[in-house]
């Protein structure tokens, strides 16, 4: 029962003292790049992050009524304005779910929120996007429609997911509390019930600072990670995952179909970079480099989907008037295909420091990353002192 | 008034002498090709359609009251049986959804049926799918998930879109009662409330037989018809939509950002032909053929989303075991686009005779293609005697 | 030996008095919309285009001596100045080859020149391009590399393909000497050996002036045309490939392999609309519309390979500055997309109006589309007066 | 003038004791999973690897005359034969070429060999292999085409790249002498004048042989490594490019446009695992893990282009039959996922050990990875005692 008082405290402290958990640079964990502020995807101004963390009930799972382990996030590029955004996307491993991406890919724009959830709530945060949108009066006109953004990663190990705990109440809380600054991570939101790379995962974030030319811009990403086997787990380089293999990880009877790295994950970049939508489809290409560089290999049982921004240009969605863009030449894109990168790898691995020991359904439960050991690991390997 | 009378005397000849209202090439329209025994996508064997239509109400609009004209159609590739099918997709224009599609280009499978509703509707349908699994007992292990297929056009002209009409129960129906044999077309299922070329759109159907070698296979093709400009219609080559264009058609407000061409039409080709995933995209991708010779222009304010898939090799799908496969080989597909390209076009059409003029919220109103009006065109034009 | 003369004579008035020789409007074939200038794809301003054209030898083929049945095409979007252009393409079927396409998607832009020859010379066009670039100095700086584009189709049932006689002089011609204004159709550049649903096919051209808010655009498209089945050509909406079955067209014996639709058609869409390369795609993507209109099906054995660049935006590619770019509301797109759906249609008929009959190695020969029974049937049908 | 007597060593040893040459593992670098006999692409049984090699002069560059650093490599998946495989790719960074890829999209097969050059020299190289084709009467009948798979990467810093110095007696000599079993590595074939992560590049191999149910399965890759950064290079997850800031690398007068990550990655994929087109996009799709490990990020200034090949289903290509085939389950995937990301990482790895210190043009010069360096490296950080 000691997760679960955990868990009151955390739902306790909420909003307030969050952020004097240590992240992964806190504890030590060595990462390239220079960081925003918050280190994290709201690093990009305007940018809000709301979640609903959906916890309740323990032992056996009554479909239905729990326990229950899961959430919604939500991110809103621009706030609460209504103004599309240049994006697009990329999957390196399709096992997974992100309505509204054929719009993207044809009109270049993201219309509205990204939701995050678990696999079975698609469908009811999809419709609730929409009578949120009546609700705060979004749009402005009585004839519009628009495909609501939602992804999602699977939480069936610790949350009864057949019982459909998320509701349109969840998904007004996540989008109506979202907030800039610094935002939790771990056990949070849609990210609640995931495990990743052996250990618990949830929901991280980091941000870069990049140079180009005489500007500063930012990069910041949000990921919900639930993917990977832990023989693969690599932290600053490091085999941790093998070095690791006799630690505590997950308690669960696999069923027979199941293997090690089912699971997905979900990653947003944000940037306020002036990249068109064609060059934010490299930006979302890059994100594979950072999942393979702490060990993801684009599992067949993983939905790993990727979706990138910019926040530049707020004028360029325009009905009827021809706008005025600015283009990041394409010979200056290093630097974000690095700050990408760089962002991807330290919101895994802070995903993966935040996340703390879980027991859901049946008793299945995921250990955290046990940080000390990590912390000794990397000192045996001289990666810090 | 008048209207609602049909619409009430349709509801009461539901599902037994629907067949006796006349098609396309009933009236005399000219296509080319063999069509299968009921010239629709149920000549594939063991293929299931079913249909939820709801239709209540009259006059002003109340958001969550009605009038109501919408519905669900399923699609079953080898009825009730659990038994993926290989598949893919294509999209003209992606100014619409149709979930659960990265995982059928990663896998090549296609894992339960296809579902065509409302806009607002697809996030109801597709948590809808899932319970109906649980309840039919579709999946026999407790750990699994799948992403089911949902697509959508929009009806909000003539439907209180934003009521939200559609229920878990509309799509239990839908499911439960698809059968094989001769289907419903025009003012059904998904397709109840339509636009098309000018004109009330809705659900169409035909087929094709097809020689490969010494064998015969079917193309059919189901399409939610809700495309186009009137200017545009085409109808065996002849330009009805310019000679039409004083006949009445559509009466509603248009609201301001509204434009001729906005709607949106979804494909589903289904073949019994050995076709592997990326020989179906390929079939997808013939299906702007169909579309254009009609009159499509895949417009900007259109969801043009087409998926093929097919039921030959039933033991592709396996999770542990190397199975053996048939193959078409690429020399010999030529007969299969050809057919695909024929089907589509007789299949909107078909959507566009067999729909009855409709009057829906606010006194909107679409009318019925005029037959008669079409047929003296044809003879003008030395197309028929 | 008639055919021959007749080439003489083509060759002879080269340059001059070609423009007298009537196109498809001129004979009274029905197109809608409204043409350019010179209702061609040097209607975009600036734009130019040249050709090499390579007639040699008759009678039993000797591999590296002919007869010779060829030549290259070459398109330079904004004439000698090297100042690459936004561009996309799209593949109807990939039976085909047009290098220099990864950087395209990738970089969103056309660098150079666009060439189009026969399958077997597109290494020595290829080459050949960098050397012009040396030659003409192209280039200010020494490092650098591009991607030239060049795309092919068949003529090797005309043309002692593997004779490989295009040489670098050929290339060096065509872009050497091409020009704006009226251009040549039919049997010339790279399509003089073409041969298209069923007759002699060949270089076409056509254009649409195009109106969005208050501007005037213009949507150019040239093509290669050497694809698809004489039982499917179709004229203002006629059948004519049906009705013209027994009319002389292909005198060859067809190799075992062959297959009526082997071909391909290379389309370039051209405009001065300021579109980003994400909606050059969806330029690229409506050409399959228009080549299904006149019969094309993406057979197997064709190479159905668009590409579509717009001239505007003329300072958008910059290595070291962030520059301003106007970019046409995805709402305002439909008039391009109707432009491009009607310029492919009537440059496809134009090429095969154009074309003369061509006798080829080994007395292959490919008849010309008889006008006159053509007109003649346009008007059983009422299609014209 | 050291560096040329060491290449004139090298060329008199080829063929015969090369593989004495000590490999990455053979210096101590560790490496997960297990390579087969060759650890080279050619332990997928019956594909061969051939080179042609083409060094000469020293000193300023004078056009056309060199000095000559380049060459041409060929895989052949079946050798001499001419069996179609199955195949599909993929790219992370477009900035590069490789002709032939529409129809390996639209086919689902690779119809020949696969080839690799420098940037100029792909038009020559891909016509040669239509004319290799004749010479060895690899088709049976008159009537064919093909299209000619040819891959690049830039030599431009060594080698005379507009000298054109590739002949088609390279391309016949690379392909003629293809053969199985152990193969060269750095300086050779297309590889000749790599330069990579700061250090001389060129030529890498490596293979794993992964278990998936009962049967084993080779995974063979060969690399062309001309890509990345200094900064970036991460052997063993460790930071080693940083560590060695101070290390000689490249001696030449960067030109204004030239941004280090310049340069490209050709990787080739062979398998002998039964999969299908739609599958060997995902282990293309997968490579980019392995080259994010060792340090690329798909910089701008390259051309990432992968292509996966699968042996198993001999009788897959057939122009009239119907074939059985075999397929692997998507469910069992993952260990042939793994072997790829291994087995790149080790590949370019391997090229970065074999390749030798090499000047070229106007005096610029690559400099090896200093072996020993590296082992102190890796030993400073505990990764090997």
């Amino acid at each position: 029962m000691h997760y679960f008082a955990t868990l009151l405290v955390i739902l306790t402290i909420h909003g307030s003292v969050f952020a004097q958990k240590p992240r992964a640079r806190d504890i030590g964990i060595p990462f390239t790049g220079t960081p925003g502020k918050y280190n994290a995807i709201t690093d990009v101004k305007g940018l809000e992050v709301g979640y609903s963390t959906i916890v309740s009930g323990q032992g056996k799972n009554v479909r239905g009524k729990g326990p229950v382990r899961t959430g919604v996030t939500a991110i809103l590029p621009r706030g609460k304005t209504n103004n599309p955004v240049y994006a697009n996307w990329y999957t390196l491993n399709g096992n997974g779910e992100m309505t509204g991406t054929t719009w993207i890919t044809e009109s270049g724009f993201l219309e509205g929120p990204v939701m995050i959830t678990n696999t079975n709530s698609v469908g009811t945060v999809r419709d609730a996007v929409l009578k949120w949108y009546v609700k705060t009066g979004w749009y402005k006109e009585d004839f519009w429609y628009t495909y609501p953004v939602v992804a999602e990663t699977y939480d069936g190990f610790l949350n009864d997911i057949y019982g459909f705990h998320v509701k349109e109440s969840n998904v007004f809380e996540a989008l109506d509390q979202a907030k800039s600054g610094a935002i939790q991570e771990g056990n949070v939101g849609g990210g609640t019930g995931m495990m990743c790379l052996g250990f618990k995962g949830g929901t991280g974030t980091a941000s870069r600072l990049v140079k180009v030319k005489d500007s500063t811009y930012t990069v910041g990403v949000l990921v919900q990670a639930n993917f990977g086997r832990k023989s693969n787990l690599t932290i600053a380089g490091m085999p941790v995952g093998m070095e690791l293999k006799d630690t505590l990880n997950y308690e669960f009877k696999a069923p027979p179909s199941y293997q090690p790295g089912d699971g997905s994950i979900i990653v947003v970049v944000a940037t306020d970079a002036p990249l068109l939508p064609h060059q934010l489809k490299r930006i979302a290409a890059r994100v594979p480099l950072g999942v393979g560089i702490v060990g993801g290999r684009g599992e067949n049982g993983s939905g790993d989907i990727f979706l990138a921004f910019s926040t530049a240009n707020p004028g360029a969605f325009q009905r009827d008037k021809f706008t005025t863009l600015v283009e990041l030449p394409n010979d200056q894109i290093n630097p974000l295909f690095e700050g990408t990168v760089q962002a991807v790898e330290e919101a895994i691995i802070n995903a993966m420091v935040a996340a703390e020991t879980l027991e859901g359904i049946n008793g299945n439960k995921a250990y955290a990353l046990p940080h000390k050991s990590v912390i000794n690991l990397l000192r045996k390997y001289n990666r810090i002192k």
